[in-house]
């Protein structure tokens, strides 16, 4: 009798598309957050988001289905949610209203510009070049990562294109030609390593530059709202508060991991007269190479916003209009076809999820629920009772810490921030208000470092089996703290003599 | 000297990868248009806009690039048209505000659950059943799927989901049994004549019935104002009145499209023993058929809103939401998987192109393109003093024909309906306003004919390849003479009989 059912449970689960034990365990929490009663101060309908969101992000966290399903999955029952209410027009418009976010478009467009770098062979070749320079060590061929890393950082506003798409392909090919490949016990030679320092540049670099890291512009959107529009972050300012602190721990980050993940071969002869070989082969820059280049030095200009700076203030662009005619831009030289473009899944993939998890961060905050979530928070803190110093500790410490909980920088971002700055804003004293947004704004890079799940590049890093879970998590606390502790200390002195505060 | 510039032009022009004549005429129509000084009445970025838009159109119908890439241009264009005034981030948003608009995501997930029925096996087994009724001859099939069309019409509020959501992949499943595939040379067999008989039928049974297009109340509420509420349309007059000429031109539409685009397959007497043969082979409905075909029945009676009848009008689903149940269905059942999703170029194509032409319209008017164009004919028509028959002609015609500027019949009946209707009460005799009321009611939909983006259902069936641009345009001025002639003779006597005038 057991054996039948066993049997039957097994047979269903073989044929379910989903994942059965975390599509249970997602319904209980739905059903489990339905049945709760209300919490004071929300209506019954901003309750309701509230489950849905959360039974959206467990069922991305326990990986139900792909993430785009689950983000359709949302967008449905935002659209049903208003049913009754008679508002199914006003409810679907709610639903799809984050796919006109020029952030989501600006995301789409980067990925597919990236696919350029990867076409024309210009990403290899920066990155061959760097080794070619650094590459007579180990840890000289992880620093030309990093600085490979560090120069893109500016261009690719999807820190997933740049690190999983760009580096990692240079990384592999460079272990690979070590002979060291993961599955045939070798990938301690240098790839392990190797593949710690590709991810970890990925974090640092995503802090520098507002557009390294998709969520970023949100980010600069949510300090403006929590300062009262005191405090607006331009691409300029941005890069010029994280340069120091950020250059630092770029330094130390492949020394440490030097340290706690020591590759076994530590000098690299060969390195520069592979990456030399390797330039010889490719030749000059194609013409579609010079394209590219043109283009990325186009676009850089134009999000560095030269236009503004020399024609006047009339002339600042949308960083999204700026990714639009880069993207125009490749397609009319025939750098990428049309067909490259559909062809891009991941840039639909990315629009449909990131879209769903934007829009459902929206409709939080007009529900009233980001508000009463900061509320209850400012109540809690100020019930404790502590100075501003820990108040600031313990809101950035907890913001970065939640990371475990989450699968996207985007969705920790969207759902928590905003609350978290607002609290701030509230107890720390003025003067002390901006070196605490700019440690949550660094912060919500540096904790990408946490886990093998956290941003888009980690599960392409961590899935090419280099590095194994125990390390990966054990690097990323390390690395995090450290972070951390660069951004507090020298970050703090660094703004104050920018005049910051 | 002339040979050597011969020959760089010739490898300009293997190198570039857009069409170079056609890129030059449409640059000197945007240059023309830009030299031209801007109307009275319309302010220079209002013109500026109409620059674009008929760049646009241009660009796309000599085909300079894929239609995808040229409406890429226009919301660049429109991103960019206002960078001297400053308002960077206002025109972005404005140039992406169509991309959350419920009717195209409509169209997406249509395309997307057609792939289902495809995959499944399902479509190939209704368009086979089809073929072992209606086989013989491939005029009989063109019959068959005007009729589907017209049986449905009733029921089916929003014509896209109706033309191109049910009977467009019945129609290429039928195409694709006789071996008739868009893109390798095939199409001309069977599937062009099948396409266009499915898309002409979507605009005569939409004018047939005041349920079967999204606009037609909205045309009601306004016959009823222009009239002041002397002519109150309900239901059932509505469909009397239209019945007869309606019955017509579907009779006559199968017909005429058979002589202008004939099927080069004309007698298919082995069809209806091959069908019988193939469906005897496919056995019994699998379990991915019968989920498909129950996802099918659901949404229809979703689509006929069968709920809101039973329980209420706060049941009514807007038939987005409906698409989505519908493929969120198809998804977590396995029969589509999100990989799918994701691949299907065609989705994210008619999401881009389709997108920008809707945006270009609102924006039109939006800047006041519209009613400035819609004052300038009562002007005009004042002015020329002719009878009012000619009147009643030229504001019929002038009506429909400018559907070549919109993409969405909703867009255009609020914009130019109520102007039209209340200029031609005012020089019409009251005893023919009545027929010239009604003959603007039928060509609001009649309009939907002209162009492969007249209405949702356009982009969808024009997409699937069958029917070439031209051709489309050319069988569109046919049709759209034909049915307009259909309603204003057989219509008119008709409508007499009823005793309306």
């Amino acid at each position: 009798m057991l054996k039948t059912v066993k049997a039957m449970v097994r047979y269903f689960m073989s044929v379910v598309p989903f994942r059965l034990g975390p599509a249970l365990i997602t319904t209980a929490v739905l059903l489990a957050l339905l049945a709760t009663p209300v919490p004071d101060g929300l209506k019954p309908a901003a309750w309701h988001l509230v489950a849905i969101f959360l039974t959206t992000i467990v069922a991305i966290i326990l990986k139900v289905m792909p993430i785009g399903v689950m983000a359709m999955m949302a967008i449905m029952a935002v659209s049903l949610s208003q049913v009754t209410a008679g508002s199914s027009k006003a409810a679907i418009a709610d639903a799809l209203s984050s796919f006109s976010s020029p952030l989501i478009w600006l995301i789409v467009a980067a990925i597919l510009i990236s696919r350029g770098l990867k076409k024309t062979g210009l990403g290899n070749r920066i990155g061959m070049g760097f080794i070619s320079l650094l590459g007579r060590r180990t840890l000289g061929i992880g620093y030309g990562l990093a600085i490979c890393e560090l120069v893109l950082a500016p261009f690719t506003p999807s820190n997933t294109a740049r690190g999983g798409g760009i580096v990692h392909p240079i990384m592999k090919s460079i272990a690979g030609a070590f002979g060291s490949d993961p599955g045939e016990g070798t990938q301690g030679k240098v790839g392990t390593y190797l593949a710690l320092v590709n991810y970890h540049a990925n974090p640092i670099t995503s802090a520098m530059f507002l557009t390294a890291t998709a969520p970023n512009p949100l980010v600069v959107d949510y300090i403006s709202k929590a300062s009262g529009h005191a405090l607006h972050l331009s691409w300029t300012t941005w890069a010029l508060c994280m340069a120091l602190p950020g250059l630092l721990c770029l330094l130390l980050m492949p020394l440490v991991v030097y340290w706690i993940s020591p590759p076994e071969l530590k000098e690299t002869p060969n390195a520069v007269a592979f990456a030399r070989s390797e330039l010889a082969r490719m030749g000059p820059l194609s013409g579609k190479e010079r394209v590219m280049l043109g283009v990325f030095g186009l676009m850089l200009l134009l999000w560095a916003n030269v236009p503004a700076l020399v024609l006047g203030d009339a002339f600042t662009l949308d960083p999204t209009v700026v990714a639009f005619v880069g993207l125009f831009a490749l397609i009319i030289t025939g750098t990428l076809d049309w067909d490259d473009v559909l062809g891009e899944k991941t840039a639909w993939d990315t629009l449909i999820w990131f879209g769903a998890l934007v829009m459902l961060a929206e409709q939080l905050n007009k529900m009233g629920v980001i508000r009463w979530f900061a509320d209850l928070m400012r109540d809690a803190i100020i019930a404790s009772g502590l100075g501003w110093p820990a108040v600031a500790a313990v809101l950035v410490g907890v913001f970065v810490c939640s990371h475990y909980l989450f699968a996207s920088t985007t969705a920790h971002i969207s759902a928590m921030m905003l609350a978290f700055l607002t609290v701030g804003v509230q107890l720390i004293p003025a003067a002390y208000a901006v070196p605490f947004m700019l440690m949550m704004a660094a912060g919500s890079a540096i904790m990408m470092t946490l886990t093998h799940y956290a941003t888009g590049t980690s599960p392409i890093i961590f899935g090419s089996g280099y590095v194994s879970m125990g390390l990966w998590w054990r690097v990323g606390a390390v690395m995090c703290v450290l972070e951390l502790a660069v951004f507090a200390t020298l970050g703090s002195l660094w703004w104050s003599i920018l005049g910051l505060w």
